[in-house]
């Protein structure tokens, strides 16, 4: 059994400065071993995944947060290359609705959470709520707080009633993202996926960092743990995400159903 | 440019007898030629879909009917196998809850329909409301005929909106369910897929093919057409459908945005 204590947070001694965005201990041997070990890991959450589907008991919530170019969508495409697009479920989480603001800030969110037999992927989250939000002071300090016992209080409640919560934190540097910016910039394919306002998100990285860290900290619990992913190498991010969530999906003790007795002499005719 | 002209139904004169469930027009080769074909479609698809994205002008709805086993899932997985999961959109219908029920039958279908940029796949449809509600005669035949109108003004309506409809049934024999019913009661692995009420439809196999045959000799229309699907062979039917999607996305004549003349100059720092 792997043991992912190291990027798994502790909150009594936590500090982001104590994680290396450019550690690569996932990574060995060449390219082609490494797209081995993706492809292998990938066919099992497949596998894993069917299971999960076939017995409908468990509920199962990934969900990633980072800074923007920080790969959650490329994570959410090579971790779940070769599952059925029937068996995972998406929810992007972008700027809320005037309907969406009119409630509480998890509103939204509970109404994406899994039933039972699926698997979500949460592309940010009701952290969001905790972080954008805090770093341009739309909340003050009291109200964060509050978020914070609120956050925990509801995810509590999701893993209370049968679902398993993984919360990753892609980690990348600033140095990182200048350099992924600039790809998009430099790319005609893929500048449609700049905005100019992301620059100014940037700037504000010191304040992202801490208000990350604040959040990680204060939402790490026993039920609903939070990893930090050193993220700068993409190789990395996929192959430590998909062992997360391989030995995640393991640990459940998933199992087909028990044939009814009855369908063993059925024939079709 | 592929012509699908004999796969396209023309209302004039159409009976699903004309149609060969087992024909194989689209395999070429061995099982590796088949194989690769289907590979470097999967790799077009994924790559239209991303500039169909990135424009976020247009809106593409493929709708995939067929009787149990038909294949509905399985050309989900294998026509989108290389498509980014972010890209696509699944839609599923099945028996309908008591608040959709309370609402007319298009109500549920319309708020799925795909956005700008969208690809959405609607897994099953509106349609089962004028085939299983027919075969078993929950609606007389002059509400089903009022139900093709209505399906096809909805459908002018969001053709007229910007959403291009490709319409598939996926056309197996009842000899080939026999097989494919049996292979699930007989692994393990699949017999959870199995409900005996499904024989209970088999059973009205003859009433199911005069609905289809009926609905979709009235609902065959310029804007929204259907295509007869040979689906005893996965590997054929695989191929169609994902030449035709590839075929319906180029001749959109997607193109990526323009680069804001401001972008050219912008360094990250």
């Amino acid at each position: 059994m792997a043991n992912f204590d190291k990027y798994r947070v502790n909150p009594k001694k936590f500090s982001l400065k104590d994680f290396d965005t450019k550690d690569k201990t996932e990574r060995s041997g060449s390219k082609e071993d490494n797209e081995a070990a993706m492809f292998e890991l990938a066919t099992e959450i497949s596998a894993l995944q069917d299971i999960l589907h076939a017995e409908g008991k468990r509920k199962v919530l990934l969900i990633l947060q980072g800074m923007d170019t920080s790969g959650k969508d490329g994570t959410i495409r090579h971790v779940f290359k070769e599952t059925d697009p029937l068996g995972i479920r998406l929810a992007s989480f972008k700027a809320p609705s005037d309907e969406e603001l009119a409630h509480d800030y998890l509103w939204r969110v509970h109404q994406q959470a899994p039933k039972t037999g699926e698997l979500v992927i949460f592309n940010r989250s009701h952290y969001e709520d905790v972080l954008i939000v805090k770093v341009h002071k739309w909340i003050d300090e009291a109200e964060c707080q509050r978020r914070y016992a609120q956050i925990n209080d509801f995810e509590r409640l999701l893993t209370e009633t049968g679902t398993t919560i993984i919360k990753c934190f892609l980690h990348i540097s600033k140095q990182e993202q200048k350099k992924r910016l600039q790809e998009r910039l430099d790319n005609p394919t893929k500048t449609w996926k700049f905005n100019p306002s992301d620059l100014k998100e940037r700037e504000l990285w010191p304040s992202y960092m801490e208000a990350y860290e604040q959040a990680i900290k204060a939402t790490s619990t026993e039920y609903a743990p939070w990893y930090i992913v050193p993220a700068d190498s993409k190789t990395n991010r996929n192959l430590l995400i998909s062992r997360l969530l391989c030995q995640t999906l393991k640990q459940l003790d998933l199992k087909y159903p028990e044939v009814p007795e009855g369908f063993k002499s059925i024939v079709i005719d």
